[in-house]
């Protein structure tokens, strides 16, 4: 095997648009640049990264860690802050953005549009008599969906998803591979990657001298407009009230969210974190990777928490917290910073 | 989408029986109240939470937080503990128990009891023609049985499962969507939820000078009676002798139980916790979230381990660990306090 | 269910070749043994752990923690370090290895050896028209094989498997049940446990004022000779340049590798540890269980990151760290010895 050299956009697995003229770029990106009549006309074939990026594809810098890779780039075009324009060689040209890597997105999304459905429904899928599909929705091999599920205009389903009796699906949708879907509610441009599972039994027994008594799970998951969900991620449905996850959120893999979690509009959790059952988490509350939260606790407003934290009691709104047990960062630094000294001395 | 008004037993996803006399319901609890006649006769269509049930609904307070929701429930029957019995209001009957907790369980369970097998076989299940199902078993679309295969009766297999050669299933199990079974012996009345993996090959091998060699693992998995195991758990077969979870054990989603294991009865592992290869838990022993066990020690019964806790050594029966390394409670919440105190000082 | 006596290669599920007279065991495992005649003939049927092995079975001492079962096995035979020979009882025959548990590895895959593919396609299975499937290759019921995906001689792909178009797998390769993988390229001899997932988007997005903007992510996962990966691990493709997981490496169960990141080979990373997106692992680098490691660093050759380590910056090659934040070995177990000193005083 020799695939050591790396590849942006495989034609394998990648469709292509263009190329495209520099200044149709520039347009589809919204930047006010003034470009000379010899930029605005060179074409352009796709996006690369900075080390590898050739003449005819464009590039950018988000990081000030790869400065040096600018330097040396032999990218016809580099999106970057105007801070560093200055930093983009003579042959390449600098395509100054306020936010590069939103740039980045679009102009990524621009040569590279995600697939749209095909409309094709593949004979093998099991799909119930009772359910109601909507307009131009793909549906792969061995698919299944259940009973009286509703499937919005333009879904793509794909390969052995499991969509379970009542599941409603909004429009545009796209559910991965192997995904289970059960007792949920999805709005529209709901993403789940593969294996993802949503709508399952919380984790609720009472605890009695003969041993568990399992509690039913009464409740369902709610997954607004917009929401992503990574690939294994597991969201249990509500015990008595629903699990929802609001607008835009995006979980990462791994992830586990408990019954009645409350999530509020454009929250980030990072992989492998965990939030427990009846916890709630206002809008713009940012979870990082391997943090947990007790149950039946409140989050507030664009909160963050940081990587491996425990949190086991509220968290004010706009405050970083970090450490197990969770405390303001600044606290855990110098904790960390007074351990180190008083160990030395002794 | 019209979804934010919360929804317990939503019809779309709940089966519901009923409706029953008060009288009826105390006596399914086993509850010893004296019920005026108006009260007795009363009609209930189901359950609720404290802050949507209606008069005809019954609801619970379990947590002393939500006390508040008690005093303006407008359920027309709440269960207490006799403690919180006069908070209850006068529009609504107290339901008073010894363990609400497990009598809402109870009451629950009596209006959405869990839906028995069809005793269906959907005709795209691919089924060994040597596997021998039992009597009631209901196969769900494109099931994978294999050969020789043993199923008991009444038990409920959901799709896209794959249970593999030789495999041995008690009675009345049920078995979720995308579930992997391999090399195990499961009891009755065992529950996975979906995307559970079972039986496969443990994480060992040799390091040698070219590399690492493969250490074949020829043990099992032995699920014993009543275990249930939460979505996307991955539990690995012994290498030699068995990986066993003891009776009625209780693990959440996304644990991780390493070869060898040895599990007693009724414990519980909430989700994201670790158990390392042939490390042994007594009776009743509680790991909570995220919590992590090396391999090769032995956690003493009713011993209870705190969240993100990583456990390097034996736990004595009857304690409570936390912090990582792990500590008694006590001693970790001591070590908090004095790092805070000294921080501040230096 | 009478299933509590443990069992070493129960026929149910396993294969099992011989017996062996132990000269032939001897020679197939390269030791240099003189063994007398009356043992070089003996007959063993296989092998087992100390406490269960009988006379006519071959068992190992590797870990002194076990070195009391060795003075009472019943075992004909046992592989042992020099060291320990002379507490193997008289009726069994001392097998002095320089690495037991490697010995153990071979003698174990005598008797076991892995099933080779069967080279049989199941008519159940999905199989585009323009993939390309080697010789003897074995697929099972209803895997999912995808348009111009090619997979290489002898490999076996389990049940429900989904392999999206484009996909390259090579010679030898076993894919388990439920795997997804999609934007891949995998090398020789790669084994997958099930539900592992490989390819999928990797968790990026630029934070916009209306919400986030998804970046596409353009590029693959290179999953190199003999990787092993372990049930329900996420393996994310690259953004622009690739994800690769270098030769030999072994990843456990429930492991987070995010986009970009460049494993060298022979790299361990043990169950639940997450790695962030464009992080790089030099050859031979241990990741323990739960570990966790931010983006955009470097870890040097044969360091050793412990469990539950939470690793904010680069580690030097050779070395060891713990804690979080992760901190060389000896000053974490000195900070954990002084901070319990200053407890008791205060």
């Amino acid at each position: 095997m020799n695939q050591t050299e790396s590849h942006t956009g495989d034609p394998r697995f990648f469709q292509r648009r263009g190329p495209f003229a520099l200044c149709k770029v520039v347009k589809q990106l919204g930047l006010e640049i003034d470009l000379d009549t010899e930029h605005a006309q060179k074409n352009f074939i796709g996006v690369a990264p900075l080390h590898s990026a050739g003449p005819n594809e464009i590039s950018f810098l988000d990081n000030r860690r790869y400065i040096d890779l600018l330097k040396e780039t032999r990218a016809g075009a580099v999106i970057v802050a105007k801070a560093f324009a200055d930093k983009v060689p003579e042959h390449s040209v600098a395509l100054i953005s306020k936010d590069p890597y939103q740039s980045w997105a679009c102009v990524a999304q621009f040569f590279h549009p995600a697939a749209p459905s095909t409309g094709k429904i593949h004979p093998s899928a099991v799909i119930s008599e009772n359910a109601i599909i909507g307009n131009n929705v793909e549906i792969s091999a061995l698919a299944v969906i259940g009973d009286k599920v509703k499937i919005g205009d333009g879904c793509i389903i794909a390969s052995h998803a499991v969509i379970e009796t009542g599941v409603e699906i909004g429009a545009n949708c796209r559910i991965g591979a192997h995904v289970t879907i059960s007792h949920a509610l999805l709005g529209e441009r709901v993403v789940l990657y593969p294996g993802v599972r949503i709508g399952q039994d919380g984790f609720g027994f009472a605890v009695t001298p003969e041993g568990f008594e399992t509690v039913p799970q009464l409740g369902r998951v709610i997954l607004e407009d917009g929401v992503e969900i990574g690939s294994n991620t597991t969201i249990d449905r509500g015990s008595m009230k629903d699990t929802i996850i609001g607008a835009g959120s995006r979980i990462d893999n791994l992830v586990q969210i408990g019954h009645n979690v409350q999530m509020g509009r454009c929250c980030i959790v990072v992989s492998q974190a965990g939030i427990s059952g009846s916890t709630t988490l206002e809008d713009f509350v940012t979870i990082a990777a391997q943090a947990g939260l007790i149950g039946h606790i409140h989050i507030g407003k664009k909160a963050r928490v940081g990587a491996q934290c425990g949190v086991m009691s509220d968290v004010e709104a706009g405050s970083d917290v970090i450490g197990s047990p969770a405390m303001p960062f600044k606290e855990f630094f110098r904790n960390v910073a007074t351990l180190r000294k008083l160990s030395r001395k002794s």
